[in-house]
């Protein structure tokens, strides 16, 4: 059986879950491969994805013999089917995190389920720590967004919009890459002061800060990086801000490493920020995989653990409502001792 | 009070519920025009929209007193403040389509509501029957596509790959709508034959097939068109196929009115596709508004009256796998006595 599923089958027994319903496409992806709309069952001794006739092709295509999951055609299972799939399990798992209320209660009408049980994110809480597989693919996206960001300051000229930066920036990516991991922010001059902004039709002008926030997606895994420049000079106003920015930013790339209490890291950044009249208002971090936004959030609203194999980012950030903004962004790798930066890109005053 | 909040009101009063609990993003869209995140509460006496801090000063700019609806900042909602908004409330809804279970259990744990009750879909029901701005904007909607079908078949040259051609109309629509409905389908060759192709680098060649499928987005409002033409000639061996595809689409719309059974409308096409050898595999068409899926849906398994105002589309198709296929759709208004085409491209043999 694949190793992942193998590992999830320990998981089940170790919770007393004879049976599993995973639902959502991500998890179903990370599992086995498939990307199709579809519904993948853990039964005693089976593993079952029921999918429909759009999918069958592909789905085979895909799944090997060594990977044991039988295809079902769902105008090929009937109500009998259903009924048996978890026929003397106890205890059957599923995702209410992901499934509706309605869907939920559809489960128990349609399997005849007796015990239905939460099973509290056990597939992304595994997500969390890649292989090295993963590891490859994300250090790939990283790299290539690297080299994307080297491009476009060579690229960027006053007189030229947010939007028009953001469009090359998605060119560079299509023809490299599976495209965005998300929608690029090309914020300039006051747009800085908003941390999700969209790109405008603002012009750059001489002497402006720039901020942009990019990633893109190699087989299926995601990059993130952000970098706030400046062109032609860097404002004396703004360099106090952009040191305060840039030491957090280190001070936790130095910090994070495998045991670290998420919480921990935000409450340093917090509070330097605080010392010197600066809030952080989003959170420091969060983990970068299949999703561009996924488990651990680095905030300090949650208190993980981080573990060797993580991959999170690392992106303290100050806003002067109405003025400007600066934000330092890494990809980072979290290992035994310490943490490796996937992204490389210049973190001292960039200048174009 | 807004006219759409008004009616609510009404249909909860006419349900015995109490209270409301509005979730779906589009839903509160469609009844405050705000575009948040947030949710949405209808109480005894108040509407009440609670979101954060980043949308605080959007939703204010959209909603005027005569909305009545209180803006709350999460951050300032006790937990005093959620036990008191459903108080004296015996009944409240929720939308359990949209709700996780999750979240439901943390709904009836925060508000501290007895009765959480389904709604079954009370707003998109409601959504299906489009007013006169829903309309005008759907119409703009569907001319915008004409136009761009129009300006495409002058743009498609032997030689280019339908990825650059389905960038194409995209950049079309950008500079004259919001952009996209949904992914263009453009599709050439025996890629025609898959209902849902994704462009690929496929090259046009001389006497061609090609199907594409479009829509764009004007003040929310989505439009959906497809055509299958040909380079150079119709080839012989597709003309029986062609021409069974428009002979049903075209009576569907002649059959598509007031008070008709979407299922029996599905069936009337299906019986002739099967009379001539062919399968109906896909729906005979959707409900097109703020969503390019929506209620209702006229497939045989949906067994909806269509009523005056409701905007579906009219789409049959027939696929010869790994040959070719046929699809040919418009999005229409359904009225008293007959319906309206609001897209209005040439049906018959097209050849560029």
């Amino acid at each position: 059986m694949n190793p992942k599923l193998q590992w999830l089958r320990n998981t089940m027994s170790s919770l007393d879950l004879q049976g599993l319903i995973i639902s959502n496409p991500i998890n179903i992806k990370y599992l086995t491969n498939i990307e199709a709309e579809g519904v993948l069952l853990l039964t005693r001794k089976e593993n079952i994805y029921i999918t429909d006739g759009r999918y069958i092709e592909h789905v085979h295509s895909i799944l090997t013999l060594y990977d044991e999951i039988i295809v079902y055609d769902m105008n090929d299972v009937s109500k009998d089917d259903y009924e048996n799939f978890f026929m003397f399990c106890e205890n059957v798992g599923f995702e209410e995190n992901y499934v509706t209320y309605a869907q939920y209660k559809e489960f128990i009408r349609k399997y005849k389920i007796n015990n239905l049980v939460e099973t509290e994110h056990i597939i992304e809480k595994q997500r969390m720590i890649k292989d090295r597989d993963e590891i490859s693919n994300l250090t790939k996206a990283c790299e290539i967004t690297d080299n994307c960001f080297e491009y476009i300051l060579t690229y960027i000229k006053p007189g030229m919009t947010e939007k028009q930066i953001a469009d090359e920036i998605e060119e560079y990516y299509k023809q490299r890459t599976e495209g965005l991991s998300f929608e690029t922010i090309v914020a300039s001059g006051e747009n800085t002061s908003k941390p999700h902004a969209t790109p405008t039709n603002r012009e750059i002008q001489e002497n402006d800060i720039i901020t942009i926030d990019m990633g893109c997606k190699v087989n299926g895994y995601c990059s993130d990086m952000t970098r706030t420049f400046f062109v032609g000079s860097v404002p004396e106003y703004i360099k106090p801000v952009y040191d305060l920015v840039l030491k957090n930013q280190i001070q936790t790339t130095e910090e994070m490493k495998d045991g670290v209490s998420t919480r921990l890291l935000t409450k340093m950044v917090e509070n330097d920020f605080k010392l010197n009249g600066y809030d952080l208002i989003h959170s420091l971090g969060h983990g970068v995989g299949m999703e561009i936004h996924e488990a651990p959030y680095v905030s300090y609203r949650s208190d993980t653990q981080l573990k060797e194999n993580m991959v999170v980012t690392n992106e303290p950030g100050i806003y002067v409502p109405g003025k400007f903004g600066v934000r330092i962004e890494d990809t980072v790798q979290i290992t035994k001792f310490g943490c490796i930066s996937l992204t490389k890109s210049e973190k001292n005053y960039i200048i174009i």
